[in-house]
C-alpha cells in the first residue's frame, strides 16, 4: 500500500522530532500574533498535521503548548548569552547582543508578547520562565566581570541594564526596527559601560571590575571610541572638580 | 429619628466622597495583595460598607473597581513628576525620585502588582493606564532637558532609564527595601547622568542637553560628587585616548 508523500513524511518523524516540529510551528505563530489569537487549529494547520495529533503531544492543550513553546524560546535565548571569557569586555558584550538582537529581530511580535506577558494564558509558570532568562543573562554578565561574590550594587546595576535592554528591544520593534541593529547594539554597549562606571564611583567592588575591564579595552574598540566621544562633552564641566 | 454614629457617617458622604473612600480602600488592599486575591467583599469590609453599595458605585464589579483604583494610583504617581524647571537638573530629579520612591514604599506590593500586570484581570485598558504613566514620566523628563524636539536617541535613552527605575523599584521591594531609599535614589540620579552622557557621545542633541545641564550643576551637588568619584576609576584608562 502506498501513501501520499505528505503522509509518509507525517509517519517518519520520531516523537522528539514531531514534538520539535510542533513547537517550531507554535513559536512562529506566537512570533506574529498574541498568544490569545493563536488556536490549536492554527498550530495544527501550520505544522500540516491534525488537531488530535497536537492534542496527543500536548494533552494540556493550548496552555501546555504555549508554555513548551516559551520554554523552547527561552532555551534558544539563553544560548545567545554564552560567550568565551576572552578579550575586551565590550567585544564579548557586542557579540552576545548581536545574537540576542538577532533573536528579537527574528521573533518580533512573539518576543514582545513573551516579555510583556500580556496574554490571557499567562501564569506564574510562564512568568518564571521569562524571569529565568533574565536571571541567566545577569549571571552570564556577572561571570564576565570576574568578580568572586557580586554584591547588591553591582547586581542591581546589571539587572537594571538588562531591563533597559528589554525596553530598548520593545521600543525598537515598536518603531519599525529603527535605528539599524548595529547602532542599537553599540548604544547598549555604551550604556552598559556608562552605568557600570557610575556605580563604580560608590562601590569599590564595581570599581575593581571597571578597572580590570578598562585595562583590556583598546583605543579602536567601542569603549575607546566612547571615551573619546564623551570627553569633549564633559570637558566644560571643570567647575565640578 | 436618630441613627447610630456609624450609620450617620455612612449617610453623610457625597457621591464623590464615597467613591473616593471606596478607591482608597481598594488601593490599600491591592497594595498588599495581588488583584486576583482581593474580592469585592474585602473592599466592602475595608470601607465599612455593604457589598451592594460597592456594586452601586462600581456596577462593573471587580474589573471596574480595579481599573478605577489603578487610574487613581496612576494619577497620584503622575503628580510625583511635577517639578519646577529651576536649579540644577540633578536636584529636580532627586526631588521627583523622592516622591516616586515614597509612592513605591507606601504601596509596595500593590505597586509591584500594578507594574508587573501579572493579574487575572489585566486588560489592554489596565496596560494602557500603566503605559500612560511611563509616557508622562518621559515627557516630564524631556521637558526638563530643555530640548525643543527630542529625537529618537534621546527619547530612547530616557525611556530605557525609566524602565530601569521601575526594575530598581521592584528589586528594592523584593530585597526587603534595601538599600535605604536615599542611597537608591542617588544611584538612580547617577545612572541617569551616566546614560545621558553616553548617548551624548553619539547624539549632538543629547550633547547639547548634557552641556546645558552640566553648566547648572554645582561641585557639592550629586553630579559634582559623581564626577569626582568616577575620575580616579577611569584615570587609568589613558591608553584609550
Amino acid at each position: 500500500m502506498t501513501s501520499a508523500p505528505g503522509t509518509r513524511a507525517y509517519r517518519r518523524l520520531s516523537v522528539e522530532e514531531r514534538r520539535s516540529q510542533l513547537l517550531v510551528a507554535a513559536l512562529s505563530l506566537f512570533a506574529h500574533r498574541a498568544p490569545e489569537e493563536v488556536s490549536l487549529d492554527d498550530v495544527a494547520e501550520a505544522a500540516g498535521v491534525s488537531r488530535p495529533l497536537v492534542y496527543r503531544y500536548f494533552p494540556g492543550g493550548k496552555q501546555q503548548l504555549y508554555e513548551a513553546a516559551l520554554r523552547s524560546a527561552a532555551d534558544e535565548l539563553e544560548k545567545c548569552f554564552a560567550e568565551p571569557q576572552e578579550g575586551p569586555l565590550s567585544g564579548r558584550l557586542t557579540r552576545a547582543l548581536d545574537r540576542y538582537l538577532g533573536f528579537v529581530d527574528q521573533h518580533d511580535m512573539g518576543f514582545a508578547a513573551l516579555l510583556q506577558g500580556g496574554s490571557v494564558v499567562e501564569t506564574s509558570r510562564t512568568t518564571s520562565i521569562v524571569d529565568g532568562v533574565r536571571r541567566a543573562a545577569a549571571e552570564h554578565i556577572l561571570s564576565h566581570l570576574a568578580v568572586a561574590d557580586p554584591g547588591p550594587r553591582l547586581r542591581m546595576t546589571v539587572r537594571m541594564w538588562i531591563t533597559a535592554v528589554e525596553a530598548a528591544s520593545l521600543i525598537w520593534l515598536d518603531e519599525d526596527k529603527k535605528p539599524p541593529l548595529d547602532e542599537l547594539r553599540d548604544g547598549l554597549v555604551d550604556q552598559f559601560m556608562a552605568v557600570l562606571t557610575a556605580t563604580a564611583g560608590r562601590d569599590p567592588q564595581t570599581a575593581g571590575a571597571v578597572r580590570h575591564a578598562l585595562a583590556l579595552e583598546t583605543p579602536d574598540g567601542p569603549v575607546g571610541r566612547l571615551a573619546r566621544l564623551v570627553l569633549p562633552v564633559v570637558s566644560d564641566a571643570a567647575h565640578l572638580f
